[in-house]
């Protein structure tokens, strides 16, 4: 019995073939044939899974199921809302794959596919309920409940960079004012940095980056705040308070054993997790005892999205077993 | 084969017997011994349950569960972190009334039931997902997440009134500044129509109460609003705002069928609940479509304590089955 893991993406589809167990067999990725459309690129998906057939010395029987992320939400059968990247609206791809395939394929967010993974072999390992935060560019997040991914009736929640947590200085991408993202991503961060800068602080930003303040990024913010620089300090102040109420309302709602942080932002490691460790306390609910949420840095690198994918296919083959 | 459901408030224990397809036979109430501390509250409990158990012709053989919802949060085994309205703090009350009940005991958050008993009955009455909110001097909710009641790993979770959503005037009980409870709550519908007048508007509410500013509440305000009553309208309108926020965030997060709104404000009605309806849309991350999730009013009223406990051990005891 073997699984399938698609992690597609605008620029490239990654797949990887795994035994029962979760052990990965083979990983391959091809370009995305992002200009055939749906019905090439679920070709081309059937094209990379024979390929890992046949290298592997597998056989196509022994597939039990597919599952493939990508970068948009969908509902339950695979029906995606819309995919940027993938200049995709209102997409079929569960049914064409299915078809295609025709293995049962189960498709998810691929942020909802990272929290799998974190579930099965990461940061999110045991918990009943956790919830994986990824800090980039945005803010995306996927969200164990009773050991199962969630992202809602229709395919659209888990979206805990959309929370709306207080009044921002700049509209969000998705047309609100005031999503989390838009005051605790990397772009947030550089986003106040230049402004502060702009405003006339001083900062060694300026220096570093020789007056190109375009040049700023997320690295460079965390370098120069360790080094006591002020703009850069109070950039991360405000970063980490802002990831703590996100937390510390997504404890209040959700009360997760384990909160992982993945993502770029991730990199800056233990320092940040201490800080957000100790800030959440504050934003949380109950009181009365330090949350109960360990807060770790997610551990799945890479491969996530198809170790998610696969695990994603087998949860949902034994359940309907 | 019947179900007990108790409904534990600091003045009253209200319980009720049902038959398995939740049909009341029988409800009784009596006054919470609230001195006599947990262990009186839980004799207090065998002897209504006798009682009921008396007068229905029924044997206590034949009670399958009780399910019982406190004022406080609790965690899965019914060990209570507080309950002000009770004095407990850390209270094992689960261990305490399994022991002196003999019989299956589920123990929950009564915001937590009423979502149950809405659930069972009410307006989230075939929701996969749903929410029950509940506005009144605070904001309370009950999640149901894929079929069951959800309130996290340890109990603390679906405390929407205590989502961080912004910059508050005035700091909320729990000890954080900007509860989504301080901005949208009656409470705080209130505290905002006094502000205004205190800071100098012009507004009906101060004849209707002969200038003591301590008799205006929620009713009043919405009635001078519907009258065109300037600052009772920017109240209300704030109001409306920020439930949409929380309405909003809540969709954004766990994308559930039904939002239904209860408590004290819900007697607003179908005025309330249109411009809900309308306002959420502006605050939703997923903005192609309409949003998804239907809001209605809440349907159980004061029964709601005792059927919900009674839904409650139902499901808990099928699913041990």
């Amino acid at each position: 019995m073997k699984l399938i893991g698609i992690d597609l993406g605008g620029t490239e589809i990654k797949g990887g073939i795994f035994d029962w167990e979760g052990e990965l067999l083979l990983k391959k990725s091809m370009s995305t044939p992002v200009k055939e459309g749906y019905l090439g690129i679920s070709r081309a998906i059937r094209e990379l899974i024979n390929q890992m057939v046949d290298e592997t010395q597998s056989s196509y029987q022994q597939i039990k199921g597919v599952g493939v992320g990508i970068p948009g939400p969908c509902d339950q059968n695979g029906f995606v809302y819309t995919a940027v990247n993938l200049y995709w609206q209102e997409v079929p791809l569960g049914e064409a794959l299915g078809e295609i395939l025709e293995l049962p394929v189960f498709i998810e967010n691929d942020a909802t596919i990272a929290g799998v993974a974190e579930a099965a072999k990461g940061a999110l390992r045991g918990a009943k309920n956790g919830v994986l935060i990824t800090i980039g560019t945005g803010i995306g997040s996927g969200f164990i409940v009773n050991g199962q991914p969630f992202s809602g009736s229709h395919g659209l929640g888990s979206e805990l960079g959309h929370m709306i947590v207080g009044k921002a200085d700049y509209d969000c991408n998705c047309g609100n004012n005031g999503c989390l993202e838009t005051f605790a991503s990397a772009t947030a961060l550089i986003k106040y940095a230049k402004k502060l800068i702009v405003e006339g602080k001083q900062s060694c930003l300026t220096e570093v980056t020789k007056g190109d303040l375009e040049k700023i990024n997320g690295k460079l913010i965390f370098e120069a705040a360790k080094k006591g620089d002020e703009v850069a300090a109070s950039a991360v102040d405000r970063m980490v308070k802002y990831l703590s109420i996100g937390i510390g309302n997504i404890i209040t709602l959700l009360d997760p054993e384990v909160v992982a942080i993945g993502g770029g932002v991730s990199k800056a490691g233990a320092d940040l997790i201490n800080r957000l460790d100790k800030e959440v306390d504050k934003y949380i609910f109950f009181k009365k005892k330090k949350h109960f949420a360990r807060i770790l840095v997610a551990e799945m690198e890479n491969d996530a999205g198809i170790v998610g994918g696969a695990m994603l296919a087998r949860a949902k083959v034994s359940m309907a077993e």
